[in-house]
């Protein structure tokens, strides 16, 4: 059994952002030598997401509106009691979806036609780590 | 350590549609041979989910209310703009959840009483399918 | 490749509770004795969720608070028909996501300053089980 761990970082220009790290994730299994196994994509921060879905613009901004719609910024979360103004990117991250585990096959990610992995942060204009771990031989 | 990949193939006739799929992993683990390790179950279309929740009729239904209520089907998504018509489906897919990792004990599928693994189609009456993945020993 | 598998037990005393398991699963952790892994902490029943996100109690308020708002108690879901009371909470369980895998680097929990496991019981005041499975080297 091998492992490889990888932190990547990321400082969105914008408070809400989605990423697609499809590409770096590739270069990691490339990397990595592991022909199968499981990678976990976890963003080490709770108020952040990484989510596999189309890598469409208009899709993102349907993500991004349909969570403002169920969990919106600005509210009096009790979340604020503490100082902190984000309760919305707490909620938010729940509802996408916190984290995925990946599929190595043959040395390559195993993904149908249309999946690509996204990180979409919700409290950004700051510096965040997303966790790669991979298991396998 | 070994490994063990499968690709499990759905084509419903509806275009919304929960398919228990717990005899199928359990038919795969016994083939696999593998006693103690994780089972990624994964689907490779972004419109579709795999979770884990009851075997009941009503609550099938109630979870496509809950998601029809929260993301319906036939608003002007962004995502239309593309040609698409199916922006409900992927979001429904996240608020549903996307994919689950099972644990694997002695050689079977280690579930509490009610554990039922489904394949939720969001988008469907095509060819989909969903990956299949153990790592173990 | 080791594998390392443990079952803790909830019984709550609120229908609905937010607790923090990660001492717990730090325990598990050491007693396993795995350098490098990957552990996966399901809950064995489907009123239940297991989640990442900051240990503050205001939070829990608002998660709760928001769960309740999206699938709230006491509706006439199609669930009910079976003599249930708990349709809520196997909604409340896919919306705030079912399970999480967790990263084990160097002995440890590989997590962000805030990352915090929890317990979340949305039909409670009676025994539980939570699947703790570890996988690594």
């Amino acid at each position: 059994m091998r492992s490889h761990t990888e932190y990547l970082v990321f400082n969105t220009s914008e408070r809400t952002q989605i990423i697609n790290i499809t590409p770096k994730l590739a270069e990691i299994v490339a990397k990595a030598g592991i022909q199968e196994g499981l990678m976990l994509v976890n963003p080490m921060h709770i108020t952040a997401s990484v989510y596999v879905n189309d890598a469409e613009p208009g899709l993102y901004q349907d993500i991004l509106a349909k969570l403002e719609e169920l969990a919106p910024y600005g509210k009096p979360y009790k979340h604020h009691q503490t100082g902190e103004d984000n309760g919305d990117a707490h909620l938010k991250r729940q509802l996408l979806g916190q984290q995925v585990t990946l599929a190595i096959t043959k040395g390559q990610l195993d993904f149908g036609p249309w999946e690509q992995v996204h990180y979409a942060e919700f409290d950004g204009r700051r510096k965040k780590r997303v966790l790669v771990k991979i298991l396998g031989e």
